[in-house]
Formats: structure tokens, sequence, C-alpha cells
């Protein structure tokens, strides 16, 4: 298959350099920087640079774009897209992309599924990227208006990268869980080192301080977009988890041990109960 | 040097097989439970099985009990300990254990001074302790009354066992960076998977669900002591937490952009002023 990668930062970059090294697909590079579209060439990650005509050849289109970006990317070259040809996004929300997409599908005669690559690392850009960086993760598909076979090539393709694991759902639903899996735990990564006690933490730290605080590293420009084009669930999730802490705070502050214990308790059955 | 160690769970079982695989000291060791004396005789761990002569032969005791039983062992067993021996604890809350066990250091003739040994998992007893857990980890010595050269026996100790790094404080300095580091997190593991959506976070989580969970799998017993033990400066943590995730929710429900940006961009310049 001719596959068009529109993007090549660090999941566009992962993407290209997996299809490239695992499959026999080939494999066009979109980027706005040439010098990462040279690198991408160079380093074998991509057979071909894109161009207009490359996009109307092309079987499948991943948009690995912030969600903006990638509906501006399709307003400006849906007329270049190949009619019936399958266009999928790697966007970490899915309500905001998948709405204005399948619109704009339907407008121009190509297929739109989203897609959501569950994997990431604290570094960004094609230099970061890894034809590894997809293995064994979960790969979620929001099918939208799609017809099965689209959703089973998108299927297919994540497996042949390394993927471990397909989840099929609903943009709402990706949208709630996301909201708790993965903002959540950004958002709080940010605010805990807020703390005045966080710069000289050294020596005093262990696992829990790194695990919490690891995502801290944070691209801003691309969380800040996320998380408002997911406002409702991650304000609930943000609103529920400030009320589960306020509630263990207020056991401590009453020095109620046997309120508090209880608290705890419930934590690790939740935990044991999932098996981990 | 006669090394006695009190309670033979996670933390006092890895000190006693550390001391017995890397060290030439003899081990004895303590446990209600005759079962947990007994597997470690059998296994190496310990020498001898503790014993009021025991105790009394000890050139350095290691209290590694809950805060509170760490506190009635010494009550109780006091008069049994050699005079001008060096007891020390490994317990998560310093100011509580080390205002008490100086005062009856002074009274019984015994020297002390705190330790924590920076080092966990989410199993707990003798069966999970080993060794190598102590392995680069940070050893944190309070002082409290002790002569220099107690101190450097500790020192000294936790080195040939595997510590990585050495750090001498004060109890309230303790107290206060141990509620960010550590007691933070654990209550923020257990609120965190309190939230409605966790049950079904399956094929929707990566590492930072991971991450943030990992320490819900908690000793509720163990840690609502520790916790109400260092009240004041875990409230104020948590206080503090608290009024960071509000204030990223604030933006959020503002769709105020830049304003949010600027919050996550503070908490990646923390963490890249600290180098990680």
């Amino acid at each position: 298959m001719n596959i068009a990668i529109i993007g090549l930062g660090l999941i566009g970059g992962s993407l290209a350099k997996a299809f490239s090294e695992y499959t026999e697909h080939r494999v066009t590079g979109f980027d706005q920087n040439p010098a990462v579209v040279d690198s991408a060439l160079r380093t074998g990650a991509i057979h071909q640079a894109g161009d207009p005509t490359a996009l109307s050849q092309a079987d499948v289109v991943y948009l690995c774009l912030y969600p903006e970006a990638a509906v501006s990317f399709v307003k400006q070259n849906a007329s270049h897209f190949r009619p019936g040809g399958l266009v999928t996004d790697a966007c970490g929300v899915k309500t905001f992309v998948c709405e204005q997409l399948t619109a704009l599908s339907q407008l121009h005669g190509f297929v739109f599924a989203g897609s959501h690559p569950m994997a990431g690392k604290e570094r960004s850009g094609f230099e970061a990227s890894e034809a590894s960086l997809f293995n064994g993760a979960s790969y979620i598909i929001v099918p939208c208006e799609a017809p099965k076979l689209a959703v089973d090539t998108l299927k297919q393709l994540a497996l042949e990268i390394g993927f471990g694991c397909i989840r099929v759902t609903t943009a709402a639903e990706h949208d709630r869980m996301i909201a708790f899996t993965s903002q959540v735990p950004h958002a709080l990564a940010c605010a805990y080192v807020m703390s005045p006690q966080c710069p000289g933490h050294k020596g005093f730290s262990a696992g829990s301080y790194r695990d919490v605080s690891r995502v801290a590293r944070i691209n801003e420009a691309l969380w800040a977009e996320l998380f408002l084009e997911n406002r409702e669930p991650l304000v609930e999730e943000l609103t529920e988890l400030i009320r589960h802490l306020d509630g263990i705070k207020n056991t401590i502050e009453n020095n109620d041990r046997n309120a508090l214990q209880a608290l705890l308790r419930c934590g690790r059955q939740i935990k044991e109960a999932l098996g981990e």
C-alpha cells in the first residue's frame, strides 16, 4: 500500500520508521520543515518526500499533527486526496477531530476513521521517534462513519507495526477515558512539581516522586490544546480527583484513623480488583 | 559488628539479607512471627534468632517496625540494650519517632540516631525482601542528639549494603520533604483510582496511568499511621497540590489557553531546571 504520513514528529516519525522497517508498504512523508523530510529520507524512515501527486496516490493517509493543524491540513488538501481513500489521524482527542473530519470526508469523498496510538515519551520531534515506539501499545480506533473494511485495514496496519492491543470505541468514550488515563496525569505532574519542596527533592525521593513528576516535562502548546479540546470530560475528572484528595486530606486534618484507613483501603482494593 | 534487626518485614528482611550477603557483620533477627524468624534463619538472612541476651550484645540495633511499634519495642526492651550501644530506626516519619526515642535513649543510656532508607516496593513482608533493595537508593540520617561517631557508623554501614547516597538532615526537614516526595504520591494514587473510569482503563491507558496509580496498592494500616504522624506537613502539601490542580482546572473551565499554557510551561521549566 501507499502510505502518506503528514507530520514527522515523534508519532509520525515513529509510524514512518515502523512501516519502513517492519512492512513492505511504501511510505511518503510530509513535514513543514524540509530539514526533517531530508533527515527522514536519509535515515530511510520514508521512501519519498510528499507532494500533491503523492497525496493523490496514497491508499492511507495518517495525519500526525496537533488536532487544529490536522483539520486545517485536510481543509487545504482535501482536493488532492484519492477519492475513496482512507484518512486517519493520531490525535489525543477524538470528538473535536472526528466531527470535523467526518464532515470534510463526506464533502470531499474520502473515508475517515479516527485513531489514537497510545504511545509517547518525554521527548518530541523526529529525532526522538523510533520504529519500536508502538511495540505492545494500545491502538484505539474510532470508526465514525467509516465502513468495516476501513476499520479492518487500520487494525491490520496497526498489528503490522507492533501494536499489542486494538480497541474500537466511540469518540465520546475515548475522550472520557483519556481524560482519566492520560490528561489528568499530565495536569497532575505539573501541579505536583509546583510545590516549594520540589527543587530540594534530591536525596529525599525515590520511585514515587519520579513516577508522579515524570510527564511534567510537557509540550505545553500541544497539551494546552488537547486539554481545551476535551474540556468537559477533563474538568469532570479533575473535579473528581480534587474531591477525593480533599476527602483524604480531611480525614488527616481530623486525625480520623479509621476513616483514613478506609479510604486508603478502597484505593488498594480497586487496584487489586484490576489485578495490578 | 553485632547487628540486631527488629522486625523482618520488607525493610528489616532486606537489611538482614544485605548485611549477610554483602558484609562480615553478624546479624541477629527478631520478629513477632516465629515462622518468619525460621524462614530468615533457613535462607541465611540472619545468623541467629533474637533474644534478650543477643540484644545486649548488639553494637547496632535497627528498629524496622511501624513507628508506634518501634517506640513500644524500645519502651519494653530498653533495659536489655547495651549501654552506649547505637540504636536507629527505619521509619518514614522522623519527628514523631525521634522525639520519643531520643528521650528514651537519655533515660536508658543508649545512643539514638534516626534513619530512613528510601526504598520500598508494592509488596510487603519478608518474602518480598531482597538484599539488593537498597542498591543506589538514598539513606537519610537524622542525628538528633547522637555524636558524630554514631552518625559515621550508620553512614559506613549504609554504604556497605549498597546505598548510593547519604543525606544528613533534621527531623523537621525530613518530614516536610517526605510529605512531598512520598506521602503525597501515595495519597494521590488512592484518590486517582477512585475515578469511575478506573475499572475500564484497560486499552485506554499507557505509562501515565501506570505511574500515577502504581502505589495505590498500599498497606493502609502503615500509611494511615505515617500520614497521621506527619499531619501538619502533609496537610500543607496536599493543600498546595489541590490549589495548583484547581488553578489548572480553572484555566480549562475558562477556556483560557494562554493562562493554561503558562501553568504547564511552569511545570516543564521546574522539571528541566532539575535536569530531569
